[in-house]
């Protein structure tokens, strides 16, 4: 387990999407969280104590979290200079790119040296199998998306709790950097070897026996062309008995790919249901969860109303109207 | 590149798929294998002189080439103890497994002592980047499966030497061990990280403007649960301009999914240009290649002509009919 509490890393950040595991930390596990660093170009705030590396650590900070996120996952020199100044005040350092941090020799070297640790949570399990999609025992719900980035972990979260509060057995199951250093386990599925995709999902929804649910998280879209394989995988693994769809509307081009359009949340949730019956025929869709933060609360409300109806499936905004009709259908 | 001439390995294998590689070599590099190397309970020849681990290398053999493949890629002690052996007579040894020759200690060790070296052909490039599905130049053709192993690499060697013949510019770009073992070169895309799948194939097949075709070596199948992920994100990484679909007539259940039946042709075909066209608006089938080996002469002819009419596509076994007809719709 990574030392608690932590100081959240913004940095130079300037892309809203790009802070979400530093963002869902501060979100979903406030009480670990003593400050946030961030520098005067960065325009966004996690509403924590602005802090300097040593004040994080006075303020008792065991872990800085780098909890930024780049397409390609690469650490550039900034970044290690601030891991290193974080080791140099005496707090570990957890990131979730896709390059290590115990792989750059100067963090490696100085973390040794101070006697202190590396966390890099990007790192896949060591010992995958290939998927079988054989029948298993369970309730399993997966998120799918229309784009990466659209608030599978959210709604993942926000429905785990809500089947709880019903007195349903009920696990989020992680397989993002955010949802992993949440939750405190869970697979880095975008960073298996992609023959081991829908195995990795396998393990980590195995069976179950106690009608609980596993609840879990969505990672990409079949409509991203950088990142479907790995949603593909991910739909095959879960097996999933009930999906729901989420969408950014104010989203008007794919994470990452200027000027491809998104898909219709229909013709996204048709596809997402023909690929899911390979391993789970009888798959249904139980909601449509919408992220309307830029919206007025009453266009919130209207959107998720049409889209309901268009539909014909509940639809909400988790974080603004909570999860209760997903539930609700999941449950009928 | 891996030193010629071969010694190729069969072992103890008794699954004639699992044997792909070694017989790919002895096929479409014959003239730089000496032998093979096989146990009583193996059941297979690729009609190559039959040779000791000390008989190869005295016949001028310099690498060993370990070319069976076996789900999930792990080597047992009996593949290490022969690859001892084939390092201890002096040869180098190569293997398209999951799991690194380099990774074993006692190889690791003994190639270095005896200054021979270790070839880990599934170790993807180092500095991959994820696709983005922009249109690029070039003619580029995907060979796509009902499932794995079913005559991708055979079909796309065929195609690519019958365009030559035409004096049309044709490459091979290999996706997989054996391709990659026989082209000297290429991509191995089950073995990259998840979310390089479709940027490794972008890098692999990258914009041509000399009007010639890069012909693409297809991997799994959209309809097999461990790997649809890896094919899913090989579609849209290649951007094929054609596709052709590879199946086994006489195959009963998917690889490695005993009681899994395989989809059909046609439900195949639709669904593999429904996710092509992520990337490749106007991509179009140009034929079906069958595995006929198994059947007789006239089983092998009326089963392609019926699959012809029924899909309205040319179809043939490439190795026992050629690919011509492939080819003129390919052109037309």
């Amino acid at each position: 387990m990574i030392p608690a509490p932590y100081l959240l890393y913004l940095g130079h950040s300037t892309d809203a999407v790009g802070i979400k595991t530093s963002r869902g930390l501060a979100v979903f596990r406030r009480d670990a969280c003593v400050g946030e660093f961030r520098y005067d170009d960065c325009p966004f705030t996690l509403d924590l104590p602005r802090m300097s590396m040593a004040e994080g650590a006075a303020a008792g900070a065991r872990t800085l979290v780098l909890g930024i996120a780049n397409s390609g996952g690469k650490m550039g020199d900034d970044l290690i200079a601030d891991a290193v100044a974080a080791l140099e005040v005496g707090m570990n350092v957890a990131a979730g790119l896709h390059q290590r941090l115990r792989d750059v020799p100067q963090l490696a070297l100085l973390a040794e040296q101070r006697g202190l640790q590396l966390f890099d949570v990007r790192d896949p399990p060591a010992d995958l199998v290939v998927g079988n999609g054989y029948a298993r025992a369970g309730h399993r719900l997966l998120t799918v998306g229309t784009d990466c980035s659209v608030g599978k972990m959210y709604t993942t979260l926000a429905l785990t709790t809500a089947l709880r509060a019903r007195g349903v057995a009920a696990d989020f199951r992680a397989t993002g950097q955010t949802g992993i250093l949440i939750a405190g386990g869970g697979v880095p599925v975008d960073a298996v070897v992609a023959d081991f995709i829908s195995g990795a999902i396998e393990q980590l929804a195995p069976a179950r026996n106690d009608d609980g649910w596993d609840l879990i998280e969505g990672q990409g879209s079949l409509f991203h062309p950088s990142f479907a394989g790995v949603s593909t995988g991910l739909l095959h693994g879960a097996q999933a008995e009930a999906i729901v769809m989420c969408h950014d509307p104010m989203r008007t081009d794919m994470r990452g790919i200027p000027g491809r359009a998104l898909p219709g949340i229909e013709e996204c949730l048709a596809m997402n249901l023909q690929v899911a019956r390979l391993t789970s025929p009888a798959v249904r869709a139980v909601g449509v969860c919408l992220n309307t933060s830029a919206m007025t609360p009453e266009a919130a409300r209207a959107q998720c109303d049409d889209t309901a109806a268009q539909l014909g499936l509940p639809c909400t905004d988790p974080m603004r109207f909570g999860v209760e009709s997903v539930i609700d259908r999941l449950l009928a």
